[in-house]
Formats: C-alpha cells, sequence, structure tokens
C-alpha cells in the first residue's frame, strides 16, 4: 500500500503523514520511527540547545536512510544557530513556525531544503505562499501547544483555504488522530496530515510516561487554551493552570502572567513528569487518546482505518 | 440527484441538510424554502412566543407539503406550552437542544414525532441516546450561538462519537458550510449535516440586512466564545461584546453579566440590526460567507460542491 499525493511527492515519502515536531517529546527515536514507517520524523528543534540538535540529526540519520524533517520555532532565541545546524547537516526538511515565513525560506531553499510553514489562518497560509514556502501546514484551535490568536477550528480553516487556488500542498493538522479524518481533510483540500497528540503517545516519543498516563485518562474539555495576552497555548488544566486562572481572575498583567509562566514549564511537566508545576501541552484529540503505542502499530491502525474509510459508501 | 443516507431515511427527506433553527432567523419563509429545496427546514421557536410559534407552523405547513422541524431550546420558559404546540399541529420533526433530552422525547415520540437531540459531547451523546431520541446533532465550538463547555470542535467530537457503535443518525454541526465538508463529515461517521450560518445568509431568512451585511464583511477571528459563566455564546467582536470583556477584565460577577446581557439583547442584534448594543450570534464559517443568497441558489450550489467532491480521486 502507498497513498500518493502532492505532499508525498514533494516529500518523497510513502504516506502524506507528518509526525509534529513538539518540545521535549521529538528526538531521533521518534522521528526516524515514523520515518522508517513511510510517514515523515519530524525533530522538535523548539527544546534543543544548538549541540542537541546536532546530536539528534547525526542519531536520527544513523537511524534512517528516507527523509525526515526539523521543526524550528522562529521565535527561537540562538535561530541563527539552528538555521546553521539544518543546512550543514543538509536536513531534508524543515518545519517553520510562530514566525514571519519570509525570514529564512529563501536560504534554506538554496540549500535544496523543503520548506513548510505552520499556519493558524488564511491570512497567513497567503504570506507563506508568497514566502515561496514548498507547502502549508493549516494548524486549527483544536491543535496542543502554540496555537492562533482566530482560533479558527481546523475544519473552518480547511474551508477557508479550500476556495483559495493554492498550489503548493496543504497539510491538515489539529484535532487529527484517525484515517478517518485524513480522508475526511482530503475532501477539504489537504493532501496530508500533520499529527502531535498521537505521536506523542508512542513507546518512541520521549514524553514522561507520567505525562502519557495522565493523557491517557484525559476527556472532553480536559484541555483548553489559554495565555492568550502572551502567546496562546493549549494545555491541561492541572494545577499549573489553575494558578494561571488565579491571575486572570485578579485580572493581572502580562508580565505576572509572564512571570508565572517563567522557564522551564513545558520541560517540567512534558519531559520530567511533573503533573503538578509543569505546563502540560496537549490538543483536544487527547479526549480519544487511551493507549501508547509503537509507532508501527499507529501507522498500521491509522492506514488500516483510511483504507476502511475509502471503501465505505453508505452514510 | 438524490443523496440517500441513515437521515435522509429517518426523516423523509431528499438531501441530509438540515437547516439550524435559529433565534429571530427561522421563520415559515425560510423553513419551508429549505424543506421545498429538499432539505429538513427548521423553525426556531427559541425566539417566539406561544401564538407565534402556532402561526408559523401553520404557515409553513401552508407554504411546504414537505417535512419540516422545529427547534425547541429546552431552557425556553414556556416549554410546556411550545411542546403541547408541536403535538397538536403534528410537527413531523422536532430538534431539542440545551437541556436534558429524557424531559420530552417519548411524549414527543409517542405522537409520532422524530426527535433530534443537539449534545456538544459524547457524553451528551450516549445520554441522548439512553433517552432514545432518533438521532443526534453533534455540535462543534465553532458553531454560532448557544455551545457546549467542553469546547470540541466539530473535527474532534465527530472523531469521539464514530469509535461508538450508535445505531442512530449523527448529524455534524458547526462550521459547515461547503459540500465539502459534508462528504468529510460523512467519512467520519456523520450521516447529514446541520447548517446555521450559511442559511442565515439567505433571502429568506429574517435576520435584519443590517447583520447580514456585516456577516458578509466579518473575516478571521472575528466571532468569539464567550459569556462562558452564564451559558457559553459565539458572537460577533462588536461594541456590545466589548463592554462584556470590559466587565470581565474588572472581574465582574455572574450577576453583573446577567445585567448587561439583560433581555432582548439577540433580538436587537439580529431581529432589529442594531449592530452596536445588540448581541450578534453567528458561528466561526461567517468568515466564509460573503453573499446573500436565496435557499434555492445555496443548495444547488452545495449540491454541486457536494457532487465534485465525491469524484475527486486525487489529493
Amino acid at each position: 500500500m502507498k497513498i500518493d499525493t502532492k505532499l508525498t511527492r514533494l516529500l518523497g515519502i510513502k504516506y502524506p503523514i507528518i509526525q509534529g515536531g513538539m518540545v521535549w517529546t521529538s528526538g531521533a527515536d521518534l522521528a526516524s520511527a515514523v520515518s522508517n514507517a513511510g510517514g515523515l520524523g519530524v525533530l522538535g528543534a523548539g527544546s534543543m540547545y544548538p549541540e542537541q540538535l546536532r546530536e539528534a540529526i547525526i542519531n536520527c540519520k544513523a537511524k534512517t536512510t528516507f527523509p525526515f524533517g526539523v521543526n524550528i520555532p522562529l521565535m527561537y532565541p540562538d535561530i541563527e544557530e539552528h538555521i546553521t545546524t539544518v543546512i550543514e547537516h543538509k536536513v531534508p526538511v524543515v518545519i517553520t513556525s510562530a514566525g514571519n515565513p519570509n525570514l529564512f525560506t529563501k536560504r534554506l531553499r538554496s540549500h535544496g531544503i523543503k520548506v513548510l510553514h505552520v499556519v493558524s489562518s488564511l491570512k497567513f497560509a497567503l504570506k507563506a505562499e508568497q514566502a515561496e514556502v514548498n507547502g502549508i501546514i493549516a494548524e486549527g484551535f483544536e491543535a496542543g501547544g502554540h496555537n492562533g490568536r482566530e482560533e479558527n477550528t481546523t475544519l473552518v480553516l480547511l474551508q477557508l483555504l479550500y476556495r483559495h487556488p493554492f498550489k503548493i500542498p496543504i497539510v491538515a493538522a489539529g484535532g487529527i488522530a484517525t484515517g478517518s479524518a485524513m480522508l475526511a481533510c482530503f475532501h477539504m483540500g489537504a493532501s496530508g496530515v500533520q499529527m502531535g497528540s498521537r505521536f506523542l503517545m508512542t513507546k518512541e516519543s520521549t514524553a514522561h510516561q507520567n505525562f502519557k498516563d495522565l493523557v491517557k485518562s484525559l476527556g472532553e474539555g480536559d484541555t483548553i487554551l489559554s495565555l492568550k495576552e502572551l502567546a496562546p497555548v493549549r494545555l491541561i488544566k492541572n494545577e499549573f493552570y489553575a494558578s494561571v486562572l488565579e491571575l486572570y481572575q485578579k485580572g493581572a498583567s502580562t508580565e505576572e502572567l509572564r512571570s508565572l509562566l517563567g522557564r522551564g514549564r513545558a520541560k517540567k511537566g512534558i519531559y520530567e513528569g511533573d503533573l503538578v508545576e509543569g505546563e502540560l501541552e496537549i490538543g483536544q484529540i487527547s479526549a480519544l487518546l487511551d493507549d501508547i503505542v509503537s509507532v508501527e502499530t499507529l501507522m498500521t491502525t491509522f492506514l488500516k482505518e483510511y483504507e476502511l474509510a475509502t471503501q465505505k459508501k453508505n452514510f
């Protein structure tokens, strides 16, 4: 089996499935496993020091001969060093987010790197197209982690984009965890999906076991898009979130919020497993996730769901 | 052309398209036009006095011989009278929302009325199934007007429901305005869609021309889910919303919010066209809506989009 789309042809992969490059979860083990299973594995450089990124790229190359990517949030403090690193190591794909796609797209592309940019709105998608990215990842309100201020849901965002004649591939992201949802997104103009939360819940992700176990138990309404005054982020409503909420109810300033957030909150939660004090970033689709599987099992199940969905004719 | 699904068979309609029964917009003209065009037209009883509902039902029956429905929010003050009215007038379909489906389902069904119940979560969908409703309308965060506290988006909600073996039809609602989105929802287990905002923007809806013109101009991020302490509602960020926000920032109590909201805010905005002082309820998909068409044109366009989407094989 092979699923041929604009995205698979662009990236030279077998299945149009990108693993979201999430902070503290997406190292060489996860990325290489996804690439070996026919998707695009992605290293999450947002939580790596330059030296760690270099090491992760070298490890990933040792573990897979298939294309893989690196996700670089453009607000990253040592951004120049990350950009130099991916160019030096000839990383096949770079996914940029949270910033201006004009900054590095041309430079990366001039070295043969394919550039995808994450957007939360049609407005930003048009800007990314103008910046000559190779593809757009359209990510909705339901996604975990950092998110757009417009609060466009994935369903609304895809319909908005579909009316415009984009020539480059559109990848749907946010709230996707099943093969039937991938087919649904295809029918609204996407030629691939990016999944974060679903890949976080694998054996190969470096998220802490405490965190994965908590995600298993999550239900509807257990995540929320918060911290909108700083940079909107979807997280679990744990004790840390309760203290954020308390500050809001006191009418806190953005400075007070920033100081509560501090540094290392996401690491503490996701990587170190502190479920009380940590910032626990995960998507709304976590309500559906109740197992931790290998990447291979995940891909097989997902592709089976997709295949079944394509065969269904009676609604 | 005819689209045969579990929903069309349940309701005896040609196309699996329900027009949302919205306050101040959904009278006999709109409902009968939708039913005459092969969908299910729905009167919005939430903004009608009992006498007005009776009149609207009689008018609707005069204008169409096809099935139509009445939407009754279960928190309606004169609920008993509305229930008696739909039974007396043998309304084919009743859509209940914002309340406990156990209250009236059996009574309505014992008179041959088909009952659909609107839910915002899997949890409430399971309760509705237990209450023996004939079908479930699963409405996501992106929908206009009253909404769930869980903030499940339509995409997430559909995937959550799809994993459960519901025997009754599931109707997708919230953020849907194109035929391709209907096909997408079918692939996630829906057998029909309900659209509100898209039908509000028709010649037949009784929303004020000022309001319709404003909706034409809306873009991404122009609506928001607010008033979560009272009953969450999606509305346009106009001056009235700014005053709600101001109260929030002062740390207002729910009583203060309730007093600002007062009575008749939705009527003032939607029906009387006061874009400053009115509460302007509309869905997030309003960013896509930039024309006011007849119901017939809307249905033809929508069905063409659906047909095209079913033929697309290359993504």
